[in-house]
């Protein structure tokens, strides 16, 4: 199966886990696509000063692989920044929080995976 | 965690499933990292000309999500092009091939879940 880039629906998500800004979500694959294995295979952009707040990952594990821009990760407490190219793990049972502090959008894929 | 860009190996596949040429993947996360729930997530590029041959995915599904560049997708025997943007589901069972058609590097985020 196909699924041109036109065919994805955009989810906007205003305060996301008590972040800043809205985000825009973009979820490629169904849990069924994943063979019940996980729930999210997407896209995930942040405009600039937009963040996802802190949250823990009770019963999954996420990645990120970032695609552009600039933002300050919290790696379960642990602030640093990623650019392009970096990828960032949070096992379940820890948590993350990701905020865009550059000038141009962030934009991520995003893998949860059930624990 | 956070792992940076450089901190990825690549692994140079010749003829990958009796394709053209060579193809460099990056996988991001082991099998431990993905809760045992797949074996890869990561990139895969393919310069001009060079492809992925036709496999079938038995025991697992695989996602590409292209990133650059135009190909040649086979899906379970179906060609069609696929460009930046455009996401391609192999579930178990079935088959699959990429060949690079373009004069750039085609890149790809690709997913393997187990089935």
């Amino acid at each position: 199966m196909i699924k041109r880039q036109n065919e994805f629906t955009s989810d906007l998500r205003e305060s996301m886990r008590g972040g800043n800004g809205v985000v825009e979500l973009k979820n490629f694959a169904s849990t069924e696509d994943m063979n019940n294995k996980g729930r999210m295979f997407g896209t995930i952009t942040l405009k600039p000063g937009c963040s996802i707040g802190w949250h823990v990952h009770e019963k999954d594990s996420e990645l990120f692989y970032i695609l552009k821009g600039t933002a300050k990760y919290s790696d379960n407490g642990n602030e640093a920044t990623v650019n392009a190219g970096d990828v960032t793990y949070c096992p379940a049972g820890t948590g993350h929080s990701i905020e865009n502090i550059g000038d141009d959008n962030v934009e991520l894929v995003a893998l949860i995976v059930y624990a």
